[in-house]
């Protein structure tokens, strides 16, 4: 295991102590329990937007905490989720008095754990709702998963329920908008080669020489089909197809597009899938009306790519053209 | 060779033009001859700011071309300097009346180019100066450099270099902050794996299981020394010290610093690497009042990272501040 790391048991929070500091201006990091809120939190009046999930996959979700987008994150071990108390007192330190959305991915351990973060709440008087992440295409339950996993569409959901919320919705407003991005948004992954959790230190998984896993999940865990490398053509068509005939994308539709890296993929590469997927989707006369190219949600130092799709109306445009500033998202301010 | 391509002697017009399309709002990429221009050049009346060098160290320089920062960028074939003529076009593109800045990153094909195509833009009356960043402490001579390699301090000399013509400075004051940048900037990386050229398809070094290279240049050139894999506080250690001891830097300084990945390095390992620098010179007094963390100068998918600290005073920070607007960096607008 080659990593920049100086105990593998304290990954987390020594990276944190480092995020703390490069980032003063926007958040604070809390270390008992962990999580990472606005710096100007609570903000009164406003629902509170929070999120967590396992590390391992920044700038998700620390990197989008920040005006116009999450108030808290809480991080869990690398690929292993936060636990609900860490999410109780991030729900603490973001509730203004209009109530905390959790936008929680997919995955047995994040809904279990969220779940009963939520009840906690309740029992101290914050009001809550919850949004489930579950836009993965490629498989129907997996390893850590019944039914779809949560991938990339949290990024954008992120980005717009933390407008709505700016703008002053009200809770059940901004988790209606929760739930329109996550019908409307879908994702699917490929993966060159594996990465290394710290504390197992050795690959979670293996790839021969010339194979690519389609339709890997975001730790590693299995996706669709193990193929023979092909040319990024042939991998963005695979995925794109497969993401399009889903929801169904239709001609005419505008969509927002992320080309996602899983963390050790040049920019080069990901700009050439980025003009894959335009050709592909200017040939189906579906009109890419925003974009994001470049590493959202990663799985450490894994090589592959992600794209999402999220079939946009006019207020979810406007939502995601709403200023926001963050550690990793940021324009407008 | 695993990477999303289709043809590895295509890859860097295909990355473009996939790049093209993502970016449209911000600039436009010119194919024949190759370089990258704001959307909206030239810009009447203000100093053109121009840079360039091989192609794999995305985000930089195309990423960097916007309002605030550079004019047009002229990216070369993977790890080759771009042509004089490149740099013709990109600066008869620019050239708004007064006059084109070229910063140049000192390694010699690089210096060759740039001279060469500055002597073609004065046949055609266009106002040239040049500044060469080489503030890579490692090595004195490399296998592509006579004197010190130019590296993590461009980014920075970009971003002030940008602001200063966006202000009306004019030429001569431009190239003088640019200098004053390269006069107190200094960097150093380092390698925990090599990259592959796509054109060449296999690793240009080979490095064991428990070594690292120390010094390493961003096209995988040798450093100062190969040593045992050791951990993130005395990596961050030994790279701090040797700059901080290059310039000299001083109690009382403030800094803008930089902890950029070499390209497959996770985010989780840069703000790690970035705590225990800041543990360095908070503990030598030294203030850190800028900062980037994450991939700014890469070497393809290159493991590793560089650190780079520029002294600032009031003139540097307030250019810093002002707002930007690239692919790659943007605040305030």
């Amino acid at each position: 295991m080659k990593k920049l790391l100086n105990d593998p048991q304290n990954v987390v929070r020594e990276s944190l102590a480092g995020f703390a500091a490069a980032h003063a201006d926007l958040i604070r990091v809390c270390f008992d329990p962990v999580y990472v809120v606005r710096a100007d939190a609570p903000v009164s009046g406003k629902v509170g937007v929070i999120s967590g999930g396992g590390s391992g996959h920044e700038p998700m979700h620390g990197g989008f905490v920040g005006r116009g987008m999450l108030d808290a994150a809480c991080p869990g071990q690398v690929f292993t989720s936060p636990t609900p108390n860490q999410m109780e007192a991030a729900s603490s330190a973001v509730e203004g008095g209009a109530g905390v959305l959790q936008i929680v991915k997919n995955f047995t351990g994040d809904i279990m754990n969220f779940e009963m973060a939520a009840e906690l709440c309740q029992a101290r008087g914050i009001e809550g709702q919850a949004v489930i992440v579950n836009d993965d295409v490629a498989v129907e339950d997996s390893l850590y998963t019944a039914g779809r996993r949560g991938v990339g569409t949290t990024v954008l959901a992120e980005k717009i329920c933390g407008a709505a919320a700016e703008r002053g919705y009200d809770l059940s407003r901004v988790a209606a908008v929760g739930r329109k991005v996550i019908g409307k948004g879908r994702s699917m992954g490929m993966a060159l080669s594996p990465c290394t959790v710290p504390a197992a230190g050795k690959p979670s998984f293996v790839l021969g020489q010339n194979e690519m896993e389609m339709g890997i999940g975001i730790h590693g865990e299995p996706g669709r089909e193990r193929m023979p490398l092909s040319k990024a053509r042939e991998v963005t068509a695979y995925m794109a197809e497969t993401i399009l005939a889903d929801l169904p994308f239709r001609t005419g539709d505008r969509v927002i597009a992320m080309v996602n890296g899983m963390g050790a993929t040049p920019l080069m590469e990901l700009y050439l899938v980025n003009g894959e997927l335009e050709r592909i989707l200017a040939a189906r006369q579906i009109a890419v009306v925003r974009r994001l190219v470049g590493n959202y949600i990663t799985s450490l130092e894994m090589a592959g790519c992600s794209i999402t799709l999220l079939q946009a109306d006019d207020e979810l445009l406007s939502l995601w053209d709403e200023p926001v500033r963050t550690p990793a998202l940021r324009w407008g301010i």
